[in-house]
């Protein structure tokens, strides 16, 4: 069979290291006139357009995008697919919102052609976005789930994703029982875990929704098939704080109730952390347990404000990407998100950089899913997903990329004003998948 | 002289008293299908479009906007145009900020030409957004006054502008003199106070610029010019605010500073108040005194979260309106202005509903300027500013707006999701000032 290659040319921009813990300029790479070749959705060159154009075979002629960065796909760790409709749903914190918005719309999802439709717009948006690998949360459902693994195989996207499990606390026609959740969960991973590149998560809304046999099932599912993904929430507010601890007074804090049950270590994502103690970052650290950080949801239901420099602290670094968090969660742009997380930041005293910004968007979102190996950086042998981003977008964008004093400066620029718009181009594994048409009129 | 006559029909939403104080649906007015006319700059009728049908003169055909919602024009109430520049300069926080990077910015203005194409683009960024009336801080050279006036004039504009009065604590080059500060604006209120649409604001930048003697000079020239404006900050880190009560040991707080040099009462806004006490907010109710809420900064900066449900305390409330406040802001638009004041509000446990958030960016900030007879309604004989707002612009708009269930749900997706790409259309003084000209590709 002959091999597919595609090339694309621009600034490439990409990490290989981590900002946080290392010299950021040794963890990063910048080629402003770069070359990334693929073949067979994997990267196969990349570097100075000068240097590798000798390698491209004849025939194949990149497509040039001037005045752009090439980066690596950004990666989404925490989103719910089920909630794209009820984004921007207005008033409620954590616990209200979750009872009164969430769950309504969830019960749609037992709808087999809703669960398509939405999950059609769903990777639709996400490509949009500059966004080739997410770590989803699907309904109750194993058809929610079945829907969205389709759409992703069709556009060959990395997804993880998982139907949730919640046996308590919610609207019974949104509820499972321990043993249906494991038995479902069993049969999906069965049916799509390395199907295309799609992976599984077991995944547990979080403590308060699944009861301790639920979580103690979790984890013997996950002892199963240790190649599988978990993916839960922990700490996002006060409230639910305070109550996880009355449903398991036994356990240490909010964590210790995961690992109690054998749901931590790697390939384990852990949305939020807002609220978490040193002994719960020590753990994270220790067991490779990864979070989340959703700035726009945190803010958007008043949740709080995660502190990345405490996550980050290099005596004992837990691994953190970001998330959308749709539908509490208000963009589902990467971008968007990095310019919340910098405010988050700010707000605790402790500015987030542009090159950590893209880190945790890009590499540090594949170390936190332990994929590292294969996303998140334009090293030879990655999967090549490419977000091709434009600091020229809008007028305003435009204004200031052209007074940028360096590639970290017009990288924060692009984080505090992009959005979609700035997203010129998305491949995945090496083919288009998006291409923005035209550029914004007037 | 033959009137001139336009009209947009579409669904109206705009208020007619304060959704903070008194109950938000009878401050509200929504007519699903209605009909704007204008006459000469001012609104000649605005109701149900098959009731006023009849009212058009012969060969006035209304300019259609199916689907889109008419609003009066935003308002800012705080923007620097000579930053517009630097809009996402990372990492500092206030103080830093304006030493490292504003004062340089703001050197340029001495510049005439570099003035005239900033303003010029800084107008076209506000119609853009929608927005038809700004108060604005200059440079401190008068020629920086002059050349955004000339292109509120060519626009038809409302702004409220003036020239930054600093006399210490600041580079040489952007200061000047107690006398000189004085002499020019009193030049510049004769000058441009009433020309066309333009009005002046006395605006000493705050009180760590300013001596004393600048600010009692400041405090004259008001008082000789009792119908201009004043435009200051106050309260919008707590390190500014430390400094300010060493720099003032006399004053028993920031507000009093201003006080005590005849610097508050209608017609005085004062940016930020994040950090007001009590008497301090019971001392703007009763002079008037005005505060102009601007979360994006506030958040960018990570100076602090603005208590709107302090400042509007239905015993002593504050008159309060936006500002997207550039460049420490990120966004010109008044829609990404309210969604951050949301976030800001929820932080503070006390969301703002979308009812109260339209408000403030246009009745709202009309009576924070002392200029609700004229603007931020659609009443019959107020100015006819006008947005159009497509709550369709984007995919993901389209999908929210589709389900939403009341006018007030489709405001609160609007200032949630929306953007510029939501501005269809924005009038000035009845004529068109911006048209998006295509939806939004792909």
């Amino acid at each position: 069979m002959a091999s597919s290659i595609t090339a694309v040319r621009g600034a490439l921009v990409f990490f290989i290291d981590d900002p946080f813990l290392t010299d950021p300029h040794q963890a990063f790479v910048h080629e402003p006139d770069g070359l990334v070749i693929c073949r067979d959705g994997l990267i196969m060159a990349a570097g100075p357009a000068a240097r590798l154009a000798s390698q491209l075979p004849d025939g194949v002629v990149p497509v040039h995008y001037p005045n752009c960065l090439i980066s690596p796909g950004f990666i989404d760790t925490h989103i719910h697919y089920v909630q794209t409709e009820i984004i921007g749903a207005y008033g409620k914190q954590l616990l209200d919102w979750l009872n009164d918005t969430t769950f309504v719309a969830e019960q749609a999802f037992a709808e087999e052609s809703h669960a398509k439709r939405i999950a059609n717009l769903f990777c639709d948006e996400l490509l949009r976005n500059g966004t080739t690998a997410a770590m989803v949360l699907c309904a109750v459902y194993p058809q929610s789930v079945d829907a969205l693994f389709a759409e992703a195989e069709r556009r060959n996207m990395r997804l993880i994703a998982g139907k949730v499990l919640m046996d308590r606390n919610a609207p019974p026609t949104l509820t499972d029982t321990a043993r249906d959740g494991y038995d479902q969960s069993k049969a999906l991973i069965a049916k799509w875990h390395g199907r295309g590149r799609n992976l599984y998560a077991i995944t547990p809304r979080f403590a308060g929704s699944s009861t301790p046999e639920q979580l103690e099932l979790a984890g013997a599912l996950w002892n199963e098939h240790p190649g599988v993904f978990v993916q839960s929430h922990i700490a996002e507010s006060r409230d639910e704080v305070a109550w996880i601890r009355k449903l398991y007074p036994d356990r240490t804090d909010y964590l210790d109730v995961y690992d109690h049950f054998g749901l931590v270590g790697r390939r384990a994502v852990y949305a939020h952390g807002i609220h978490l103690s040193e002994r719960e970052f020590v753990r994270c650290h220790d067991s490779g347990t990864a979070l989340a950080h959703c700035p726009t949801s945190n803010l958007f239901l008043g949740s709080g404000l995660f502190r990345i420099g405490a996550a980050k602290d290099r005596r004992r670094p837990v691994h953190v990407g970001i998330g959308t968090d749709i539908g509490a969660g208000t963009s589902f742009s990467a971008l968007a998100t990095l310019s919340e997380a910098y405010k988050v930041a700010q707000l605790n005293g402790r500015p987030l950089s542009a090159l950590e910004g893209f880190f945790l968007a890009t590499l540090g979102g594949a170390r936190a899913l332990a994929l590292d190996d294969r996303l998140g950086s334009l090293q030879v042998g990655r999967e090549a997903d490419l977000v091709v981003l434009d600091p020229h977008a809008t007028p305003l964008l435009q204004l200031r990329a052209e007074r940028a004093q360096s590639i970290e400066d017009l990288l924060f620029v692009l984080m505090t004003l992009g959005d979609d718009r700035a997203v010129r181009a998305t491949y995945v594994a090496g083919e288009l998948a998006h291409l923005r048409k035209r550029p914004e009129p007037s």
